[in-house]
């Protein structure tokens, strides 16, 4: 059975220059993927000739006229847009033309536009941002991410309730551990909404672990760790900001003079394998979950070793239907019968 | 002029095996510094033998019977411990018998003491954790690293003017630059807390630059960045959690086989160059700010090179008695004549 992806061709830094040829590497890699480049036919096609490919029925185009800027506001996008390639792209996954769609746009702007175009599911208050990251035994899934910058305990508990649905679909695996980020593992630990949503977590029928602490994020030990937008995003901005310094500082110490820099030849070729395993481009494609539909955002600068992996992503859980999942988890249970 | 400095010289994981040789190093390389190690005389007295040294003018006894366990609650410490190393150190600062104090013992147990012992300074509604970090160009001081879970705008406005009297007298920066910690760089990001500290900063006469996002932290364009106790803290504890994997990962490329073991010899200088200049030893000793009193936290793992910096920090902190700065900086202004 195949999967069909829309991308909005147009989103990110870099436009069709990027989303042409991750998408090509896409369908290559992916037999039963189909592909619908959404966004303007011009630049679109002098791409695809570029690279000497064309349409066929793997790689369709759906026509759009316009295009969201990176900084332009969520509010004029969603009301002055409406023929973007961005909103396009989620109206094919809303009339189930598309599995999944994958926009590089901007953040608010995808989130409005997806929250309006697609609505939330039911039992779901609000749409969070999920991804994954790497850690020392292998990756951690971690939301919200920034959607919600302030949130109650049963947001949060709704918020682990789908990371949990995400990852045993996406990964198999038969009941994902939960932890929750505070600022110490002590039950006294943390604000009120934190223990208010441990208490709910403890309840639940999730594999509920306790508190995490920062450093717990890159240990590996839990599947997916559960936190509002607002510290989502500063421990997702600042690993990056502690991972930019460091690679910067290590480069200037192997520039400092020919004997660093041919020490730098020679550790060069490990340098990169551990860079490879730690690479932001192989985690790039994060979900905006809650949604009726499955909608991955890129990086805004992601190149197409990045787009390529959020197309992935989108394959992933559009494949699995992963909202239906989820649809199904917060369902009132149906009346069984006595037997 | 001579600066006092209280050590509780049974705190840490370590105990009188760091804190000793931690406190000769520091007179050795401080002529102008004096020490009173607080805590049980035998195991200073053996541990004094053992490296040869004895007490002299300007390193003194003070013996206290008790110690505060690391894992002891804050509020039993506080009620029954009343003899602890910990609060006869921080008592002798109270009494003008040291100008600064430093512990390695738990930190919400050193808090307490702390605050019972010394209180807040005038105008202070809580202290804040205090300490900097490296950057891409020098380094950072954040606070509040996790006193204060809950913050108000006025909270937040308050650690900013201690940051900036702390910056500006211990490192002499005439107007140290000030942001605040968000999740995105324009107003209407964050918070209502956030947007609220905003407008007061704006406001205010210090040289406030706007919002910093996770990544800034690490950039070093900024002196003092603000934010609450929880987010400072998953700040920090995500960054030291990410440095452990990178060092992990890194460590296990290199050991993968003999070739990349050679290679790992040959890049072993940079690489413990590059160590050093990010060393959190390097960075160990955060202040316990808005007190009547110079309290500075030394990181209860911290070795004889970490626990020496957090008694520098305290020397720095102590001669220039920051605690009298702030309280000026915040007195009402004094009736002026008509001239």
């Amino acid at each position: 059975m195949t999967t069909t992806i829309a991308l909005d061709a147009m989103g990110g830094d870099h436009g069709p220059r990027v989303t042409v040829p991750a998408a090509l590497a896409f369908l290559r890699g992916n037999q039963d993927g189909r592909l619908v480049l959404v966004g303007q036919p011009e630049p679109l096609e002098a791409e695809l000739r570029r690279l000497g490919a064309r349409w066929d029925d793997r790689l369709q185009l759906q026509a759009a006229t316009e295009v969201v800027r990176m900084d332009e506001p969520p509010a004029q996008a969603l009301r002055s847009k409406r023929d973007s390639s961005m909103r396009v792209a989620v109206t094919l996954v809303r009339d189930g033309v598309a599995d999944a769609c994958v926009s590089a746009g901007n953040t608010g702007a995808l989130m409005a536009v997806a929250h309006f175009v697609l609505k939330t599911l039911p039992g779901i208050d609000r749409p969070a941002i999920m991804a994954a990251l790497p850690t020392m035994r292998d990756h951690v899934h971690l939301l919200d991410l920034g959607a919600n910058v302030e949130c109650t305990a049963e947001h949060l508990r709704q918020f682990a309730v789908m990371g949990a649905i995400v990852v045993s679909a996406v990964e198999g695996r038969a009941r994902p551990s939960v932890g929750l980020l505070n600022i110490g593992s002590e039950d006294i630990k943390g604000t009120e909404v934190i223990k208010a949503a441990a208490a709910l977590l403890q309840e639940s029928n999730l594999n509920y672990v306790g508190f995490v602490e920062g450093d717990g994020i890159y240990t590996g030990n839990t599947d997916i760790i559960i936190c509002d937008g607002f510290v989502g995003n500063i421990a997702l901005k600042t690993s990056e900001g502690l991972a930019q310094m460091i690679s910067h500082l290590m480069r200037r110490e192997f520039e400092r003079n020919v004997a660093t820099r041919l020490a730098g030849l020679v550790a060069m070729p490990i340098l990169k394998a551990f860079r490879r395993r730690v690479d932001p481009r192989r985690y790039n494609g994060a979900t905006l979950v809650g949604l009726n539909g499955v909608v991955v955002k890129s990086h805004g600068g992601a190149d197409v070793l990045g787009l390529r992996n959020a197309l992935q992503v989108a394959l992933s859980e559009g494949r699995k239907k992963v909202p239906a999942l989820i649809r199904r988890e917060l369902e009132p249970a149906p009346e069984r019968g006595l037997a």
